[in-house]
């Protein structure tokens, strides 16, 4: 059987660590993943004037999976542009409502801690909140402007991805953490906080924490020991699981999975650093979170046992102290150790 | 000369540690501040219906300060209807729009990172924003319920807070870091971006880094080091002061400063921990966050001297391996000890 997969490797520094996640997949199971690339990124949105195609959300849709490098390049098109016209829409097209982040140490490690025992799954909404593009701007450009932006949460939303968590929680420690900030904001997070409560009352072995999204970025850096499953909005996941990245030692290591728990549309793999443009003609972008996100999908493609030895391999590699400090082995150096690591 | 000061001890742990604070301001300078307590909390709330009394703003306008301690204690009253009652109103009617939080490891502490050479002053907008307060629930308790919160960025609001964060990087080190998410949020963040841009044309001197909100949250914790001054908004500012907290050792050792940096409204001073309704009764509230926000309050007064003898007295006491871990040292040893300081 073989899994038809989209790859956006997209821009800078997503090319290359898309590129050595392809080969490991490749090599681990010859044939197994059949891939198509689309070139879709800044340059492409300066050539064509679109970031991906009118038609771009349909040709994914048949695909079984969407692997992402990374997107954005801010002095080529700014931010606001590219990822509202790529990223972005696919999440909320494909309504992959669930956006999961392990933080973890890899063998080999060090990470900015003096604590090293961690293991957090951050469960990130992915389609509304703070991210759902309602604002605008009134007197524009002049001493009275306001600009406003709306933070639309819908109850399916907030039900779905906390049911989500709950799940998450049962299939590991039974331990929860709802994140919110809801003593400042009244409306959008006292609302969570309602529906945390009633799922909980669905969800009794589940032990169930409320945390204000400042008190759980502290938790995170002093005690992530403690914590477990973490669930939290589009804007709060955002911060967090980037604290989480670098708790666990930093961009380089951290993997991510968009996914649409339905089934009903792709879901999208992506390593959790951006196209890093400083640093993309180095060659030492470290694949490893794309290699990462590639084990996350072959497990959501049912290639557990193919995922297993990737991962092995990666963990191989980083226990001999390869790809472990940043920016100082090649891409190409790192990627032939986890290649070579798999022939083991 | 003599200052009158409104001191507000709130809830929990806020009560022994702003008497702990104005015992050592007593001791350093006999008579300088003259303080009027006022018992608003949440027992205040269940004995009357209100956090303050309705003239509570109008009260306070005739101090020369405000010494708060921590507002809130959800068994009681929630959050969101404590904080909205006591804590967040006068931020506001004071337009104490900067709010001023320094992060450094005061002598003795061991910090969660490795690192331990920062020193970061954080410049949180205070009055607008993601807290403005506005939004609401439509179709309440049903399955089509939606909630949204609508944050509201004047051009006032930026000006005035980016303007004070370019001053306070003209007397440091002229490095000026502002926090936004304009990659996801199109209308608020990019809005802040172009009058952060507006400014630096006024500033020419300092070296301005712009920092979305999850990136710079990871640099806290990779890269301490390479923040000075950090500007951000209402909530990005809460949460990467919590942050700022961690890394300096936890919540007992971050004070702020509510600043009106006009001088027409009384400021407010507040350790940025909440009101610990879980350690309240032990007696091991770490007074020295007040204490440093004491010392923030006489700097504001113009009471440099007696402020910096204070700050001696607590580093003195730290670097003595007192009150460095929390939970273990008494509120009143810690007292004692700093107290002590300051005859030598
Ligand atoms: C690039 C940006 C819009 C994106 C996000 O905020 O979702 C990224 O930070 C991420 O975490 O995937
Ligand atoms: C208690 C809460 C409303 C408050 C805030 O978010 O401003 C606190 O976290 C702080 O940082 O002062």
């Amino acid at each position: 059987m073989t899994h038809r997969i989209a790859l956006i490797p997209g821009d800078g520094i997503g090319i290359p660590v898309l590129e050595a996640a392809m080969r490991v997949a490749e090599k681990a199971s010859p044939g197994l993943l059949v891939a198509e690339s689309f070139p879709w990124s800044c340059d492409h949105y300066l050539q064509t004037g679109r970031m991906m195609p009118e038609d771009g959300i349909e040709t994914l849709r048949g695909f079984d999976a969407i692997f992402l490098g990374a997107v954005g390049w801010p002095e080529k098109v700014p931010d606001a542009v590219s990822l509202h016209g790529l990223l972005l829409p696919i999440r909320k097209a494909f309504v992959q409502y669930a956006n999961i982040r392990p933080h973890r140490l890899l063998p080999g490690v060090q990470g900015p801690l003096r604590k090293d025992a961690f293991d957090i799954l951050c469960i990130r909404e992915n389609t509304e909140g703070e991210y759902s593009g309602a604002g605008g701007r009134v007197h524009q450009g002049t001493g009275d402007e306001v600009a406003v932006e709306t933070a639309i949460f819908t109850r399916t939303g907030v039900e779905r991805i906390l049911r989500f968590g709950f799940e998450q929680a049962m299939g590991r420690s039974k331990r929860l953490a709802s994140v919110t900030k809801s003593n400042a904001q009244k409306y959008s997070m006292v609302f969570w906080d309602e529906v945390t409560r009633e799922l909980a009352a669905e969800f009794p072995e589940v032990q169930v924490s409320h945390y204000h999204v400042d008190a759980i970025a502290a938790r995170m850096v002093m005690a992530p020991e403690t914590l477990d499953v973490v669930v939290a909005s589009n804007l709060f996941g955002d911060i967090l699981t980037d604290l989480g990245a670098a708790i666990q030692g930093g961009l380089g290591f951290a993997a991510s999975a968009n996914i649409d728990p339905t089934g009903t549309s792709p879901s999208m793999f992506e390593p959790v650093h951006g196209s890093a443009p400083d640093i993309a003609h180095l060659g030492t972008a470290n694949p490893i979170a794309a290699m990462w996100s590639l084990v996350m999908m072959l497990e959501h493609l049912g290639e557990g046992e193919t995922a297993a030895r990737i991962i092995r391999a990666v963990e191989a590699t980083t226990a001999r102290g390869i790809g472990t400090v940043p920016g100082r082995d090649k891409t190409d150096e790192i990627t032939a150790a986890v290649l070579s690591a798999l022939e083991e």
